[in-house]
């Protein structure tokens, strides 16, 4: 017998894969589901309602969404089944936004939310406990956040699940990722194009992705697009999208679960099929992979109505169907009877523990999806096998006289990186790994590819289905799957434009926040490898894409979250870079942007040097400075100090000028590769004691600061230092369009002659040369200017200038 | 005769539309904007190739993009003939990045750039110049960057070309949008959602927008994703976004001209057919609309290969086809070549003028696209008809009394705003305009909505085609259309939690960015309304919503963009918020951002006093200072500022403590509306002079400053203050999880308590009693935080706390 299905085209034939007794088993392991979730919303006491409903027993603030809950647990459940049966290696990624009751339940039920909160055990005062932390103050939040065991993916800001699904896909090939899309989530953008990740997902080496859409029909207050267009319209969407869509709909608990017990177990041998297939004959190819679109009702099995408000299957449902039971006794009995419609009584025992039959229904131990090591990615973390990065330093036999592209010589390193870990290191950039400078890595690998690929592609495409440098013109899909392959304990590097990496602040605020909770209130979550963005390009040699290109202020926003997992390094020059680099790839529960850029720059320092640099973070060049002459040691009349490559090269040049038309003035130059050195020891751990930032700046000569960024920046990191206001910044401020690059820094104030004219400006004792000096630098604007607008570049004695020291 | 096209199943049958005679025309004025497309990248000088190429005539730093310049101008000449046959209302949308060479050349053949730059004349002289300035120090850029006549869409970022067309589109009827959409930027998330905005265009009240992906393979260095799937799944894919999928697809010129000749009349007639009959039946019902998948080789037209590589159809045709033309003698060649392909000499005649039968194809004044005055909104814009925002003042018969949710008071003004307006004003938000207290919109309009409405939408739902409230849960679509609505002329606001506005960070700097070039270098572009931000549902009130939600860092984000375009507000109460409002709605050319909460706020000040405060932007409270006394006037112990509603109200709870313990203690009262008051006048327009801000706050007392924010951003906005090391800020600092909102802020020490304790530690001359009074204070907050996580809500005392004086 076959059951009717809504639709024809691609539903599954539904052949009762349940027996009366498996699916009464299972339908009363979703009631218990269901009770938990309503209990949490809920509950603080009574949690077995063994004695009638009273208003105690409910929390005073009614927090948390009911909405998609039953659906999340519905799925949840049908992949138990699965996964007992074929013993699938499977982790589940919520996408709706707070619909932690629908995972959190099940996450109760199987047993791990015990193991790791021991006094939420399965008794009835663990579920007392278990429901009254839901949403309540010092306890967890209604999103599936770090505390949830299980998660690698919050939700807490919608549009990321697909990618961070894909993310922990990549290189598990035993992997199965049930990724559950909520329908408001698919309206956002980075969802949108996440669909496509599956033109990189290789079915030999990577594991397998099973979207479902969750089609519940409506978001907070509206009904969603995609459930609001024509079933055909929706099927070519996915179809579109390069999938095969299955589709299960409808309301009917019994004849659901048979539809979606018979559609999943498709899927899963489809995806078996698939990923046998192309193992078994090598050959590589994209398939079609299954997807699911789930339309089921909103609050389904809450309350139909409330007050003669449709609830159930409509808006209302979303959040907490009735939030009056406190004062409406009415609203009190209908909580009490839609409580009891799950007949907890049948499902758990007196002491509060599932009975034995439906425990049996819970897979067991690291096979539970809330307990698979994988979501506790640093179980799993192997260190990255580093070569020796002094391996490939740059030869500096004096300071600032070789040139090279910063971003290019460290790419010798990565390419070997990528070549001792093929399994778990990736590299991921919005087609600009060539224009970063990083091509060195096709060396050892390709770009991944699963879409076709033609003959002209062999001369210089680099395209291949094991590729392992991820390029996709979107931010978004990059930085997700980066955060999916991080958070199940690999590594790997995302690099940008500098001035597009806005296009993932949201994505890196919640990352941080997740590490931020996850270092301080979640002790069982071990520590994964960082977040390592590398923004090249940057603002000083966006000089000729013009205004819109040019935007340094990523690391601002940076300087915003929790000083415990956040750095930011510019290293100036090519061996710093390398240190800097190595040092990141090794570090877990950061998030580290290094600014570096991938043109031709000078070179300061040895290799030993850079080594010693990089570990102080910052430090007086000898080399540069004129102060240590033997009379009156560590008393300069100016410290002139750089953050960046670019920054420090002008300011280079603006000592020597000094130091030639003002040979007594003594200048020491300092150098900052550390961004956070220059904040106070109590807001950074990487801060400098007020006497170490005094010993290097002096506690009153003025200091004229050169910046990679915007100049504010320094200001609000080094506020709390002694004279700030003897702190001259300069740096990029919104001065741009097309321009050469002295040009661009002339605009703001951050070239070698401005910088001569700040330091005149501020150090009284320069005598008569100074006013005449001074002239000669602002001819020297002019003429540079008007050279720059006559011949569209600068003049060669800018662009091949070297320390002349 | 018809031909054969590529594919059968979505192309339009060709049946020769063009003439001989007209396909001789057309082809030979795309030869002119190809030629001229390659003239702008290449040469400075001989600009008619009237004597042989040499190194001199090409520019020395050779920049720009010629891959996709062929498909813009050939799809740009085509809408002129039907602009032309129709007398269409049309403009041109450039998604393709680095595109301006193909939107340029057409420009400039139609005559508009030479009117506007009357430099730039249609003779040999302006065309030299016309090339020279192309990507060239202090001229204009390779985007369709604001300098670009007939540009609404620079296009320097990706992804929002889609959005910014249908925000051109809705209200303005007679209009058709072109959208081009590039096939790189197709893979980005903005523009993969913004396909569905089909759903919210009303074919009776908007114009009509034909999106035209222009397929042309590759990206800097990769193939496009969209040009390597099968047909069927991207004609699928385009089906499921709602839309009727036209191919144009080949390379033979002759052919590609009819095709598109005729695809894109099929196009118009069929949006005329849908537009007349909605309009006739006043049956507003979701059609079908047409768009066009226009597939030709990048940099078509171009060297087939050089030096062994293939160019023309392939990625390496992206940029500067040959760039060692100063050095190879045989490039050189190859470019004259190639330049000499267009046959300009039968293009222009002797003065460099295009010849009297070319000119005839442009269409005439406002109707060439390049002049359409839609895409100069500030000429068209109409002033918003605004009522007197004092009519919906709150009472406020004593300061600190009376509660009253802030966004909820003023959206009955907007409601008034929006009724008066019902043609050219719309609010955007995220599904959450309710959420957000924004209903009172719906008693005038209700929601766009052109996808399916069921029954039990009539209670509640408030959709209806002809809403006027914009809500799709992408942040990135809703700003997209409203930047595109501002620039053609009309007003708007878009509001969205305070979290989450970083989605938008990015779109936020390129829409300032656009503007500030506008302002200071494109003096024929009138100004056009300011984009108006109301953040809501703030960091403070998150408490419940967890970490994941509490971020106030987008305005830290605004102070990095020019003081000329940027305003940020923050009012204390709701009268406060009505007078911000009305006037961030009347102004032109800022980006406003409005930091006000949805929930129950005290109220301060009477609607006068609400508008003189807000006028000046700071200003001391008299009724919560007591420093005035008559002795020694004007010199306070102790300065408490606030900024920010929930902030306001924890400052003055802590000032009411400070006059209950100490009655001897003077502590001034501020308030801070204008958030750039506390700059100095030399970085923002709004700056206060240093003598006005230190009469305000004086010279040296100390300064406890409660803040909405990060603190630092005080810091950093203040650091030109004399003494600023006396200003000491609270605010947030990413200390928070699940809360109450009392505990959230003792967290973050910015409550009552905490404020008492640094005024302590602060001012010295306490006496005695101040340990004892630190020590009360410190209990008080052990007390309220256990009773928070006891009850799970803060006491009522706090939340029911009034201004005791």
């Amino acid at each position: 017998m076959t059951i009717a299905t809504s639709s024809a085209t691609s539903s599954v034939k539904t052949e009762m894969p349940l027996s009366a007794e498996e699916l009464r088993k299972i339908h009363a392991y979703w009631r218990a589901a269901n009770y938990l979730a309503v209990g949490m919303i809920y509950l603080k006491d009574n949690p077995l309602l063994k004695e009638p409903l009273k208003p105690e027993h409910v929390k005073k603030r009614l927090l948390g969404h009911w909405g998609s809950s039953p659906g999340l647990s519905f799925l949840y459940i049908h992949l138990n089944r699965l996964i007992n049966k074929y013993d699938l290696n499977a982790l589940y990624v919520a996408g709706p936004g707070h619909g932690a009751p629908g995972i959190l339940g099940p996450a109760y039920l199987e047993g791990t939310y015990s193991e790791v909160y021991p006094d939420k055990g399965q008794d009835e005062e663990g579920l007392q406990k278990f429901f009254k932390q839901f949403s309540f103050p010092g306890h967890i939040g209604s999103h599936v956040t770090p505390e949830t065991p299980g998660s690698i993916h919050e939700g807490g800001e919608l549009g990321y699940s697909l990618s961070h699904a894909y993310g922990a896909a990549y290189d598990n090939p035993d992997l199965l990722v049930a990724a559950v899309v909520g329908d408001g989530e698919a309206e956002t953008g980075p969802l949108a194009t996440a669909w496509h990740s599956n033109k990189y997902l290789n079915p030999i080496r990577d594991g397998a992705v099973l979207p479902i859409l969750h089609l519940n029909g409506y978001k907070i207050a509206n009904p969603t697009l995609l459930s609001r267009i024509p079933h055909e319209e929706l099927e070519t969407l996915f179809q579109g999208y390069g999938y095969r869509p299955y589709f299960v709909e409808g309301s009917d608990p019994e004849i659901m679960h048979q539809k979606m017990a018979q559609t999943l177990e498709t899927c899963v041998q489809e995806i078996r099929r698939i990923q046998e297939e192309a193992r078994r004959t090598g050959v590589a190819k994209r398939p079609r992979w299954p997807m699911i679109v789930f339309r089921s009702p909103k609050g389904w099995t809450g309350p139909d109505a409330v007050k003669g408000h449709k609830v159930e299957g409509f808006w209302r449902a979303h959040q907490v169907p009735m939030s009056d039971v406190h004062q409406n006794p009415e609203s009190l009995t209908i909580l009490e009877d839609w409580m009891h419609s799950y007949k907890p009584e049948e499902l758990f025992d007196e002491t509060g523990k599932l009975i034995p039959e439906l425990q049996e229904l819970s897979p067991k131990g690291a096979r539970r999806m809330s307990a698979n090591p994988i979501t506790n990615g640093g179980l799993v973390r192997k260190d990255l096998r580093r070569p020796d990065f002094r391996d490939y330093a740059v030869e500096v036999p004096r300071p600032g006289h070789v040139e090279a592209q910063n971003t290019r010589i460290m790419s010798f390193y990565l390419r070997d990186v990528m070549r001792d870990n093929m399994h778990n290191f990736r590299v991921f950039g919005p087609d600009e790994t060539a224009s970063n400078r990083l091509q060195a890595l096709y060396e050892v690998t390709k770009k991944a590819w699963m879409a076709e690929i033609l003959p002209e592609d062999e001369d210089g495409g680099f395209l291949s289905p094991d590729g392992r440098v991820m390029e996709m013109l979107s931010e978004h899909t990059l930085e997700g799957w980066l955060e999916g392959y991080l958070l199940t304990g690999r590594h790997g590097l995302f690099h940008t434009y500098e001035a597009f990496a806005h296009v993932i602040d949201s994505m890196f605020n919640q990352h941080a926040k997740w590490l931020d909770i996850c270092k301080n209130e979640v002790p069982w979550r071990a520590p994964v490898s960082s977040l390592n963005i590398l923004l090249s390009s940057v603002v000083w040699r966006q000089d000729h894409n013009g205004f819109s290109h040019q935007d340094p202020g990523f690391i601002d926003l940076v300087t915003n979250k929790s000083a415990e997992v956040t750095r930011i390094y510019l290293p100036p020059d090519a061996n710093c870079l390398l240190s800097v680099m190595d040092h990141c790839l090794k570090s877990k529960n950061y998030v580290n942007v290094i600014v570096a850029d991938k043109q031709d720059h000078l070179q300061y320092l040895t290799m030993d040097e850079a080594i010693a640099h990089c570990t102080k973070g910052i430090g007086i060049w000898e080399w540069a400075s004129n102060d240590d002459c033997g009379q009156e040691p560590d008393e300069p009349d100016v410290v002139m100090a750089s953050c960046g490559d670019i920054l420090t090269r002008e300011a280079l040049a603006a000592t020597a000028i000094l130091r030639e038309e003002f040979p007594d003035l003594k200048v020491r130059f300092i150098n900052v590769v550390d961004l956070f050195r220059l904040q106070s020891e109590v807001d950074h751990p990487h801060g400098l004691s007020d006497r170490d930032f005094d010993s290097l700046f002096t506690p009153d000569k003025p200091v004229m600061f050169n910046f990679h960024g915007y100049p504010w920046l320094i200001h609000k990191l080094t506020y709390r230092r002694s004279n700030q206001e003897r702190i001259h910044v300069r740096g990029y401020k919104e001065k741009g369009n097309i321009n050469t690059p002295l040009e661009l820094a002339i605009r703001n104030q951050v070239d070698r002659f401005n910088l001569v004219i700040d330091v005149i400006d501020r150090v009284p004792k320069l005598g008569s040369a100074a006013a005449y000096v001074k002239e000669r630098m602002k001819n020297q604007i002019i003429e540079h200017m008007h050279y720059a607008r006559e011949h569209g570049t600068d003049k060669p004695e800018i662009t091949s200038w070297t320390w002349p020291y």
